[in-house]
């Protein structure tokens, strides 16, 4: 269970309202990278671990501070949205500066939320359980949150190149910090496993009932080759056990599908329909 | 430009029916993790590549036969649906395992789409865009790409633990080595940006700019401490770059957060009566 | 920020492994009234309340609590799925109760979570903060909490009648004495604001402003009046400000609507095209 | 069944063209709470009244009379998009008011629809069934109704803000008062139902099934205890059934959840690794 | 605006409940070609119409005469869960045809509705109104209305092969004579459009504006030619203004693209990086 | 199996950057009607295709261009981006025509895609598969693919009209050709199949068991009666087999529906006291 305390994990302050930056800054609440899916993800994964040791805490630790991020997201949000002009509306259509503004701003910050922070990303999309993953196997799961760290990270690092607000920026660099330690977190917890198991997942699966004979080609499906030029096209696997080949013409080991016709009660087209019109083309029609 | 080939990639030709299967099986067609996902994912992250060298040429290969496995399972689907029993329907309701058969499949495989695939997952959800990512930065999305690899190859798995058909079996042991090649190339393209970069997305961020006393700070957000006993919690960083601690309390950097009233036009519940209420609990209400 | 517990609010322990009722039991966990969106929607509330006092603790403490609930129905699920069979699939096919059991079973709780916990619902749609509300007007968000523990108690009283397991039992009792409670809080809480508002949401739009003749008159749209013999069609209004008037026949105050051809950009059908139509109307085409 | 007439239920003719405006307006034409969320939503709950007595009439009548609201809300936008600039558009890119209103505006009103109306919110989120709800329960349901009219009158009053046209605002007044009188009527209907059963819904749960130690207990999640000043927290419950309490301190109740290994089929990560990971923190690593 | 009759169009009775066919019926209420989207789409279709003719009043005719249909096929699902089981869980768990009867049900109909209708497929995904067009080009539009009857026609028709309730038969014939109607009606109006204007849509863009000779040609893009021998392939086109040619082999008229490096804000994979890479492979990584 | 060719089939070249028509012409790649779409509807339709003629490969031919129109789109969309301002944020703010240009574009394109396209529509919708259809029935089919050229034509005009870049122009010229050849082609193969079957879908349904005497009526559910003025309202059947009747006045066939109560374990409202309140009404409450 949970407790919650009054203080902000960090500040979250801007120096001046900006409801264009607040619909904005969206992106990394609601979005599909924003600090609800890591909380969610990192959670389910925990709640699901299937053992009590180190690996469920740290994931419950993680998530459990990334609940303390969305809440200073929120209040950022808020802050940013205080002064969203009370707009004389005609003077607003004469001035192109307040008419711009209102143009970039989420009009769901007034009329739905009166002036508060959104489960949804920058332009408007509700958050959506769509974006997250906990499948049970935490080497891949470690690579699920690998991965939403570095865009999450990417994210805000370009959200804090779209602002001048020393107080949004701070909050932004407490994030960005954050997002580099969780990035060196799951990766050492990914060398651990990788170390103990492979780097395949799942690394169970017997090998010798894969179709071993393609485990390993790099099939080339396009015109040129620039892509033989790759490590993975040539030398040994990077799981060690096997040697990357480079298929220059990638071929069809299969055969060309044909599927018998559907039962009468599905009332697709007759297949007499279907046959007489490949016998009997007519141009004349 | 694309092209097309009559065959498939590879067989997929089940021994009997199985229309029970067949609603498992669209999971890695039209799920989360399943076909669709990676070859929308590789084909946006290949058209956004910003040069035309082999990291474009890499994702638009494997986007293109990831095509040729949407194709397969298309295929596969129909087939396991072809006999799906044109029901005496009275028979059925007498003969229970005909019955739980029937209760076991998905409804829309008849109605909707005529004993075809569906691009949707195991449950109904039809695809949609927010499973996947495309970025701009390679790094970023390479670890999303090993990500869809490990966990699409984790449910391939688990599907083939679900059958016996031997035809089933024979096309899921080609895509479990194809899902090994992809995660040894993703593993391996990861391996030389990180090593021309820094192991954290993205790494042209200068340090200086975020709070960098907390960028290797673990933070135990919970009663107990096993995640101390971790590669996160100590040692050098993964970085290179810093020094792991491990926060045994995790203290609150920020205030208590308090928020202005919002302007009339909002119509909020009024300052007033929140004041007063805090004032004034009344117990005899 | 928040602080994590390691002991569950309360036993999730069902007595045996049931995963046709692990199905079920996600409705309240991951659908419209379940505890995510309960969690999220008070939280939601409380980081956007504009003051500190009470209203806002309010709001933390039971969304805090409603995260508990989360994590008691995660391992509740968890545990349901246990002992899904690790079916010998042949004698499966056979055994037409088990045929049947798996028939009732959610394929992705194999397939994707691993025999987890999914934040869905019963049918497998993903949890949406489409959900959820936090409009910053505070008697208007009570009402979406007291309809949301309505509807989820309703749910749970229900999950109750489909189970025989005496485990299940028990954390549903729980759940439902908690909602007995969450029903009576934001019951209180709604009683307190209308007594200084009024029960009509926004109380502060200018009364004069509303088209005040039909702000008591209940329209009957239908043939037939048994919507007369309702309280809400004589007697004084329930805000005290007037009287109810019932409208036997409802009649139309505006006037047929005519729109405007469209520009010649918009490429629409042509207006003489349009015009042609109606004059000339041709049985022989 | 139904019939059309094909006057509006009230005008709606703007003064002036305003496609900044037709943006926002769609909130409540196609959002959360919009005139489609409460036709459906009173219409399905109609549908489903098992009795045909006054409730299911009240249910039809006030749902059809929010068809007639789509209707208006669909013309008015369709006409506030009239005027859309048939622009010059190098003209445009230097008039910065242009320029302005062009970015404040749907490019889908121009691209999609030809200026008509859409299913959409004023982000443009398409209508989704997610937002309604009938229970069957008619306590459940009248307050949901409750909580719909109470968000939607808050949104069009917000709306009502937003503009000076005379024609707006004066349909916007007609939506404002039959939104107050559907305020009222939910709330008169709520009144009996609560008079005859209870204000806890489902009224006929045996209390002595649920968890009674905890009915009536707040149990305070938080650090400090604001929420210890409200009516919740003291004195007979609004039930009438018992006695509310404050818990200072929340306790678990239940115990540290531990979940046993996943079967092999699943391919999870296998025990011993999890085990060993736990036995043999290696900070060298 | 609206009037409701209390009669049903058209009788609405099972002869026995049948909770798994009520889960399959959804799908022509609430899914993809459901009546809902019927309903809502010519009725969106009409609002928008610019111009009140004919064909204006024939949409919103056919709109309303939909809305009766969502009833009729609401009170038939209502009354096909009539009898849903009041289980007997352990009998139930023991007698397979039970057991398998309720593996093939909705557990929403159950847990969320309360027996009664839903407006969902007959998987469970909610309606949306990204089911439905309203363009304001009519053509275009009655084309989308043409096909939403012919699939909606389809489904109603393989509905009546799943079930031999003579009830339910009987109002499956009156909806599938109705369909057969509009196909017939959108048929109708289709040919009067084209006949005035030209079967391709828009007719109002200036044909020397489009890349005039690739107007008629097919592109063979596949291995193979059986595409040859359809009309689409030789002879005059259909639209009577040239003539269709067969390229045997698809050319590509573009070239290879190459996109700049992003600027720096956007944090990107270095340009350095990039062509780094594509000099240097290094097998020994 | 499908190959790439990294030529476009078309050139994609900007003469300059536009980041706000950058987010419209998303809508033609991501939107409902926008080449995803199509591309996913062709291929989905030919993979379920059971024959192996002309139509499956009339349907895999136009999804494979339909894939090197998505490139196209993602290309151009690209380099609009290429030059979205490195904004000098201070400077924006102050100049309206950048400030301007700002709010119309999609925030996205910046912090997610990193200057690249998404599989979004022009607001920002998420491309989904609820967009598509592939029923086994090629006629529904292929009406619903001359509807998806129809939309998307329109779509691509109405863009034409909103540009006045040479370069966009160029490619768009390209794109409404082929649309016009889509359009072309699949009312080709409409005819040859209408002229094998019947223009009504399906066509194997025996007539005798449909509802034959509302086959052919057209129902006026509205006052007034101008839909009487077209060719669906008299004369013979566009099908041949009946003749249109036009209903003046509709009536009710069916009864009033009354569903009995739900049995206790539901926990509806109590029939007593839905009873009870329809004898008792209470003007005094």
């Amino acid at each position: 269970m949970f407790y919650h305390m009054k203080e902000l994990q960090y500040h979250a302050k801007p120096e001046r309202p900006d409801p264009v930056y607040a619909k904005k800054l969206q992106e990394i609440l609601g979005g599909q990278f924003g600090e609800i899916s890591v909380a969610m993800q990192y959670l389910f994964q925990g709640w699901n671990t299937r053992g009590d040791g180190k690996y469920r805490d740290l994931l419950m630790d993680t998530g459990t501070e990334e609940l303390a991020h969305i809440e200073m997201l929120a209040t950022m949000i808020a802050r940013l949205l205080d002064g969203a002009p009370d707009a004389d509306l005609e003077e607003a259509a004469k001035n192109p500066v307040v008419a711009a503004i209102l143009g970039g701003t989420n009009p769901q910050h007034q009329i739905v939320s009166g002036l508060g922070a959104m489960p949804s990303d920058s332009v408007g999309n509700r958050w959506t359980a769509d974006y997250i993953i906990a499948s049970g196997n935490l080497l891949a799961d470690f690579r699920a949150n690998l991965n939403a760290e570095s865009q999450g990270r990417l994210q805000a690092v370009r959200l804090y190149e779209l602002t001048d607000d020393p107080g949004v920026k701070d909050m932004l660099s407490w994030l960005i910090a954050r997002d580099r330690m969780h990035q060196n977190q799951w990766y050492a917890a990914i060398k651990e496993l990788e170390a103990k198991e492979n780097i395949v997942v799942p690394s169970t699966f017997p090998p010798e009932l894969e179709k071993q004979e393609v485990s390993y080609t790099f099939f080339n499906t396009s015109a040129g080759n620039e892509s033989a030029a790759g490590r993975w096209a040539h030398g040994p696997s990077m799981d060690g056990c096997g040697t990357f080949t480079y298929a220059e013409n990638s071929p069809a080991f299969g055969e060309r599908p044909k599927l018998p016709p559907a039962p009468p009660y599905i009332h697709d087209t007759l297949p007499a329909v279907m046959r007489h019109s490949d016998d009997l083309p007519d141009p004349h029609l």
